[in-house]
């Protein structure tokens, strides 16, 4: 089958099928999407070698359990061991021993088929497109910061970052009724949110100091965090998105003088995402900047790495 | 009278009686406590001028509300502004406009008399003797980690630090039946943990990654928030007691990627502070390493930035 492969250089190759494990099921890839951390890791991120890919829709081809058979599913990236003290707590996604879709000793879906197990899919509803449905991975890990923190009505939020994630994240928050601000810097991406009545800012001068209850650092750039430790409040809560390659120096008195609580946040729950899609209250094809067939693979991640340019889409004809 | 006085450098000196404003007491200090901040200060750290100590118990002599007269007292050190948001919740502590005693803007303990409002006064029970009264301060910035983290019975948690503040907060994590570890460098301070049952650790690599689901950093070193990192569980809670001069060259991955919490925590609450002395709860006499009289303050200094030396304290004769 064709497959982006990762081995140092990224490749369009041709690989065998995958074999399902007991418990597995075999997915036909429909549509996948390319990620900032799919980028990251063309360029040594994790060390990984094998088939790109985590955000995907696809159908079930083979599966032990026959009501799968024929369905539309996404599935969890986390493959727990499924006996760990993590796994008794459904934290699969923190099971030491996980792997992890296309960016962890597991291939991923940038590929005519994947696996999974068949405890990580989800149906996706018939309302659900493939366009949107692709957008369930990177949505649940927006939700995830409402799992983790409580956000009371009117929660004073400012979101740094407008690329894709900071764009969810700043839609799951007003989805909580917080007062939420974006900050960003491409004029594309700022209007687009604004599109759907969220406040923007284009400069971190312009907005007060220890102002937001919350502030999300969604940018992946030392200068993120910095803004971040500036605007937050005392006693808020600064949940932390992106790693920054190479490690960061920083000054964590602001964080112990002002009693701040910086949560690290990764991976969330596909479940209220999938909702949320169904609902359509959250706003995902204007972000679609581009959609390419596997075969041009290669060409669909030179246009996801271009400056300014939100979701590019792999398809699988 | 008598003060210890900072400006450039630490003066025994004579200064002004202070002058009692509106709704403060006039309180005559019997006895204070050298902290670490104090020999920081001394070192430049918050710029402050002025009469140095926050940590003591003393008596009122003159107040608007005659009920206080005669009372020992201590005194919780931040004097908020009374009318702002952070004032009004009763988090005085974070008041933007606040003062500190002995830190900021505000003459301290290390002096014959100081003043402070009678909001912040806690009389001292007759049972708690001067010696542990005057540790109440310290005290109850170890009680504000119960405050700010849920902490069920059987958390384990893990102390780096044996300074005093170390010392007190194990002793106050035990309280709440964790099962804690004390991590640190110094056998004579970890002997006196031990003969309060708390377990002991001299090595931070004979202790397993990712095992502690509390971990609190109370060193003051980038060593220990690197320990820190390497030792919490994932989704556990990393409270940071410590700030770290000139900044800290960090990779905050781990953070984002194991869903950890940085927590930062400061100054803490009075009320069960005080309690937990009154009920001979925690031990706080053993800590006591020497005593000098007013007169002898800048000796007292010495001996408090002694190596392996813990709560030096100053009576006022």
């Amino acid at each position: 089958m064709k497959a982006l492969y990762f081995d140092q250089q990224l490749l369009l190759t041709d690989c065998p099928e995958p074999e399902t494990r007991t418990g597995e099921a075999l997915i036909r890839m429909r549509m996948a999407g390319i990620c900032n951390t799919d980028l990251e890791i063309t360029h040594g991120y994790m060390g990984f070698t094998g088939i790109l890919g985590h955000e995907f829709v696809g159908e079930v081809i083979e599966c032990e359990d026959a009501r799968w058979i024929g369905k539309r599913v996404v599935g969890e990236i986390n493959l727990g061991c499924g006996s760990c003290d993590y796994c008794r707590r459904q934290w699969q996604r923190h099971c030491p021993n996980r792997t992890v879709l296309g960016i962890y000793k597991k291939d991923g879906a940038f590929a005519e088929y994947l696996t999974l197990p068949i405890e990580n899919l989800h149906a996706v509803p018939d309302t659900v497109s493939d366009h949107e449905a692709v957008f369930t991975e990177p949505l649940a890990a927006a939700c995830e910061i409402a799992e983790q923190v409580h956000l009371p009505p009117g929660t004073s939020a400012l979101v740094i970052g407008d690329g894709k994630l900071g764009l969810l994240i700043a839609q799951v928050l007003k989805q909580y009724n917080c007062e939420v601000t974006l900050l960003g810097r491409h004029r594309n991406k700022l209007a687009l949110a604004e599109n759907w009545n969220i406040r923007v800012c284009q400069s971190a001068e312009s907005l007060p100091m220890q102002e937001f209850e919350v502030v999300v650092e969604a940018t992946g750039s030392p200068d993120g965090f910095a803004t971040a430790i500036d605007k937050i409040k005392p006693r808020g809560k600064l949940i932390l998105k992106s790693t920054y390659a190479g490690g960061i120096h920083t000054d964590l008195a602001p964080l112990v003088i002002h009693e701040i609580q910086l949560i690290g946040s990764r991976c969330g729950p596909f479940r209220p995402a999938l909702h949320l899609l169904e609902e359509k209250r959250v706003h995902v094809k204007e972000m679609i900047h581009d959609e390419f067939p596997l075969r041009e693979g290669l060409k669909a991640f030179q246009a996801a790495g271009a400056p300014g340019r939100l979701k590019v889409l792999i398809r699988n004809e």
